[in-house]
């Protein structure tokens, strides 16, 4: 069988991926007084006195809303909520496998940016908090927004900040290899839908030399007139200090780095040729890249990441939302701030020690184990130092036990 | 340990009591690359093409919603969406256990009833059907008639339709007891809330001889002014042929049967020896009845029904809801209607044949394996037989993997 037909028949053979189970007996009369009535009102009670107990007597604190409007999913498209189930089933599947995260796929069958963010907000009272996925740019800004400001559980839209931390971490180990620092290169972006407006705005607060970016129409400059948006606006004011113009050809001319989150084949050898010495490449575009790995190093790449899994140095974002979801689930974080992406995406880094480093080694495994847990104790520590925890927890023993939680 | 300790204890010990768990394993880049990406594109373009393929490759036809806005929640009233939650897993865990039915509690921050009809239709492409639970009536008259209309899953709100189903199966084999007829009989109902509606309704789809109802104003009329709602304007129409005014006493008089869904201690001795012969006493107030059975006993009572475990005759709605869905699920009915209710009723009741019918055993024990599996078969047959099924199910086979499904 082919790839095609052994993931329908996956799908088919399971009736789907998830399933809701309990956590209780119900075997007898007794079983049944204390899961259901009249037991079951001793809980409601406690958590109609003190609202925080729910956390104590529900499931509520380890589950995640995996939310869409099904208007870009994967690279397909705007193929509708529905289609969208397998991949919010999946990356439920994801969250339970690596971090033991309770995820429940919400397919919203409405495109309106009111109507998702009214739907989600009124969701509020189950979940322990909310992944966005494969919402359109650039509806997606405006509804992780206004979600982040009206509701007091975590809102995280995994295609912007999930691929920001993941790039981020790769980035790091890749300077590391090439012997340059964050303040001082210039890195060009390709795209500016959801995953490149959050890489920019990841790196900017790290501080990166500069930022040039390029959208279909070509490089973003303060002042462009075509093809803009609010936030491809703001990210023009804190980039391209050059203010270069022109288009992908002219935008990396001299970075340091590229960062495809674009299309298939659009990146050359003469393009990579016109870049700093040393350049680094994450041609991220999928299943295509915007230029293959062997072409890349043969103009002269120094290190080069893709998404895919059968190159080295696979730039995945499995890498960082269930230990990002599980730290701040762990901690009750009312939110994930720019300080948590970051811990995550050193805690990724930091992973392979600079002795290992190496061109075909930037970034770890998705399997390896370390990476959820280490990920969740960082990001769980940081929400605490930062104020942005409710609940105080030990990094060490989050870290053990996101460890025994994982079934990968 | 009491039972408030025992159920508190239950719901801190496990954190609640659903879970989200993956059906596929992710071991490695195969697995991955199968139920995530890439392979998880095949389904969605599968169901992107025939959106009918969600029921072959998602878990979509298997799970419902336990949807509440916690405004009338057990006996404690509007405790709200977040205490609620308790309840709306255990009705998730009875679901599961009863008959393998995956459901997921919804608890919805609002009372509005426009913002609950619009929530629950935009969650449509996740679930396979609604069930509404522990809304306050008249709101879930309302909410329920609109998502029928407006929606293509079942909708199905337990504490009306549940509570009918069993007390109509639990009417039926009393009659037999005392040897009445359905057409003949006076039944008196009090309470005008969501299961007292309900039930009148039902009991007038099987054309009973006459109903009086009576709420805390007393008996309801039509014409009735003062503590009316449109929807007791309807059933005032459809019941009280004799225009019998006044209050639970005076409606009570001459009755065959007594329904009860109200309050602890309202029906006396003197009462019930006001009622016809042999009267029928389901006094279901919860957690104390309408009258002790011992009580009523001595006051004549040929039949006695109580919403408690401890007493014979126990009305629980467990026997209906669990085998109702999976029925429906398991013909993808796109609606639950009277006569898919009344064919849960009678396969209730005619579990008991008439040899072992006795005044203490008029209804199957919540733990009888038998219920659900019936309940699910007859369910699907009808909803077949009157076109309201979009799949064709053999109903035998429905029977027996209903009991595998189960886990009590």
């Amino acid at each position: 069988m082919n790839l095609k037909e052994e993931a329908l028949k996956l799908h088919r053979d399971n009736t789907g991926k998830i399933s809701v189970i309990s956590k209780v007996a119900v075997k007898n009369a007794e079983d049944l007084s204390l899961a259901y009535t009249p037991g079951v009102a001793e809980p409601c009670k406690e958590i109609a006195k003190n609202s925080d107990r729910v956390y104590e007597y529900t499931a509520k604190g380890n589950l995640v809303a995996v939310v869409t409007d099904g208007t870009a999913v994967l690279g397909l498209g705007d193929i509708g909520p529905l289609a969208a189930l397998p991949v919010m089933e999946g990356k439920a599947v994801l969250f339970k496998a690596f971090a033991g995260v309770d995820a429940f796929p919400i397919c919203l069958n409405t495109k309106d940016i009111d109507r998702i963010v009214e739907t989600i907000k009124l969701l509020e009272p189950t979940f322990g908090g909310i992944n966005l996925e494969d919402i359109a740019a650039p509806a997606c800004f405006e509804i992780e927004e206004r979600l982040k400001e009206e509701m007091s559980i975590p809102v995280f839209h995994d295609d912007q900040h999930g691929t920001a931390i993941v790039t981020t971490a790769g980035l790091i180990n890749a300077l590391k290899v090439v012997n340059k620092k964050l303040d001082q290169i210039k890195v060009f972006i390709n795209g500016a839908g959801a995953a490149a407006i959050a890489i920019a705005k990841l790196l900017l607060h790290l501080k990166v030399g500069d930022i040039v970016m390029a959208d279909s129409r070509g490089v973003i400059y303060e002042g462009r007139k075509e093809g803009m948006n609010p936030y491809k606006e703001q990210i023009a004011r804190a980039t391209n200090r050059g203010r270069v113009k022109g288009k992908l050809v002219d935008g990396i001319r001299g970075a340091d780095v590229f960062i495809g989150v674009s299309r298939a084949n659009v990146l050359t050898a003469e393009m990579i040729r016109s870049m700093a010495q040393a350049p680094v490449i994450f041609a991220m575009a999928n299943p295509v890249p915007e230029i293959l790995p062997d072409e890349a190093k043969a103009a002269g790449a120094a290190v080069i990441g893709t998404g895919r899994s059968d190159y080295p140095n696979q730039i995945n974002n499995v890498l960082a939302f269930p230990g990002v979801f599980r730290g701040a689930l762990d901690v009750r974080a009312v939110d994930i701030t720019e300080e948590m992406k970051l811990a995550a995406a050193y805690a990724i880094a930091d992973l392979i020690p600079d002795n290992e480093l190496s061109p075909n080694y930037i970034i770890p495994d998705p399997f390896d184990k370390r990476v959820a847990a280490e990920v969740a104790a960082s990001v769980a520590r940081v929400a605490m130092e930062t104020g942005v925890a409710r609940a105080k927890r030990d990094p060490d023993e989050i870290r053990r036990r996101t460890v025994e939680l994982a079934k990968i």
